[in-house]
């Protein structure tokens, strides 16, 4: 698949630092940055954007929960590159100190990204506006679309078709529930009743179709797409980046920068934190379930492959 | 997804097989069989059909290789059962020895599948009419279509639709290197050139793209799938049967005792041997190429996780 406008957003340490508690050492997030640059990927997003309270401290929480700009330089300045992708940060609506964040033109980040659900879309909009007014690439992320009731989610999509400030408007399947049927019927929706944004897409990979789904987000006319280096993301992950690039034509990417990074990265991280598909998380992905409830299964080590248990309790039935 | 037509086969302990040569223990062939027999699946491949001789024993390539009668039924009757499903065998051209083969009637066997290349297209239409004499279902399964020149594919197809005697015609993507919209257009060529044939479709993971091929099938109008208990089979193995079981809406299905296996005998047999999906055969997948060099790099522990330089060979670039 080949087409101009097609970009790919690399959101390996944000998303995969849910899994650890963004306790990445810097070696990784240098390495995960350099790959970045020499395979050609748009966008890297390299943490949340959280305020600092005495409760959430960057010794408990790990420094990529709030990406400061010093942080931020330390890795980009760890790589000298004539093609750098832009740096995004997510920022989630509550936890945030937008007072403190400097304009763009002031900071090593280019876009920020904020994640809401359906219920919160208000103070979602407010964020996207405040960074927008502040000289930053936007995107509003509405989280568990799949478990919104329909009226809520297309009044949330008319609001923010009227949101000039919204770059990117994102499709997310939070709990790995989608086939490629709903992401299509989804997709209808979105261009139905927010006609003006561009489209972006974010898998999970509780059914093994994260990478599949991405590629029928393509052909239903997304240009921004999210994945993760080794599909490396909570529970069951995102949609593998070296695989997304395999497939796409465009001539600006190449692969042999992300699986050099898997090979002396990510092979050995994955000896310290599980992700990835599993029985368990397959079953609360087809049940469209919130994966608070598989992880903690699968973080008990004396049940941890019951998926026969796991499927009957999740059911409600009598086994 | 609903379409009453829609039929699934089992070939765990077949696909299986190949990873271990065929040496499974009794009890984990009749869980198989039991689960199948429960969660209402169409019909179950029990093993290859292979001609015995002083090179092929028993003993060295495993009872599944040969599926004699006695062991077909030592399975069969081992679980009393009000449903079961069809029992099929796999015919590889070249090692069979079909003057042994008896009449579906006095056989426990109803389903002879022949496996061909594009090259051996009049030898395995030639077992299939063997086995049509003899009262039995058939398919022809011809394999590593994505390597064969489209002309002589083209040609097969034609050959095939002209034998009434061939029930069910595969497309199999051997290499798992398809894509969902090769999956479309190989079923284009495949419904142009043999348009009286009901269609079956199995795939295999190398890229993550099993189920999701699957599916695409599905929505292209193919009635016959193939899948394993938790995605077992050589290499990156298959479509995982509980997940496709999970997407189907036909109410004969039931998920449970798939899981129930799974849990049981399956996850104790990961520990003894590897399938599924890892970066060497995502490359290999991707690169359409024959799985045994992947295997081969999997089976040395020292390089087994080097997908870097395991890409860098298979693309015969410099690093």
């Amino acid at each position: 698949m080949y087409r101009e406008e097609l970009k790919v957003l690399d959101c390996t340490i944000r998303d995969g630092g849910l899994i650890n508690n963004y306790q990445f050492q810097d070696d990784l997030v240098k390495a995960v940055y350099r790959a970045a640059c020499d395979s050609g990927v748009d966008i890297i997003e390299l943490g949340k954007k959280l305020a600092v309270s005495d409760e959430y401290t960057r010794e408990k929480y790990g420094r990529w929960n709030f990406c400061d700009d010093d942080d931020l330089r330390m890795i980009v300045d760890s790589h000298d590159s004539d093609y750098r992708p832009l740096v995004a940060v997510m920022f989630d609506v509550g936890r945030v100190d937008i007072a403190g964040l400097k304009p763009a033109d002031q900071s090593p980040i280019d876009m920020i990204r904020t994640a809401c659900y359906v219920a919160d879309i208000d103070k979602g909009i407010d964020l996207v506006k405040r960074s927008k007014d502040l000289g930053y690439l936007t995107t509003i992320n509405i989280m568990a679309c799949s478990a919104a009731i329909e009226t809520d989610l297309v009044e949330a999509l008319g609001q923010v078709n009227e949101a000039d400030e919204i770059d990117y408007l994102y499709l997310v399947d939070s709990y790995g529930a989608f086939y490629s049927e709903q992401v299509t019927a989804y997709l209808n929706l979105y261009k139905k009743y927010a006609p003006d944004k561009e489209l972006g897409f974010h898998a999970h990979n509780n059914q093994q179709l994260a990478f599949s789904n991405t590629q029928q987000a393509i052909i239903e006319g997304v240009n921004l797409l999210d994945a993760t280096v080794n599909g490396i993301g909570r529970g069951a992950g995102n949609c593998n980046l070296e695989l997304l690039l395999n497939f796409l034509k465009n001539p600006k990417f190449d692969v042999r920068p992300i699986y050099d990074a898997i090979q002396n990265h990510f092979v050995p991280l994955r000896r310290e934190i599980e992700w990835g598909f599993n029985d368990i998380y397959g079953i609360s992905g087809h049940l469209n379930q919130h994966p608070r409830e598989a992880m903690k299964f699968r973080a008990d080590e004396k049940i941890r492959d019951n998926c026969y248990d796991f499927l009957v309790s999740s059911m409600r039935l009598e086994p």
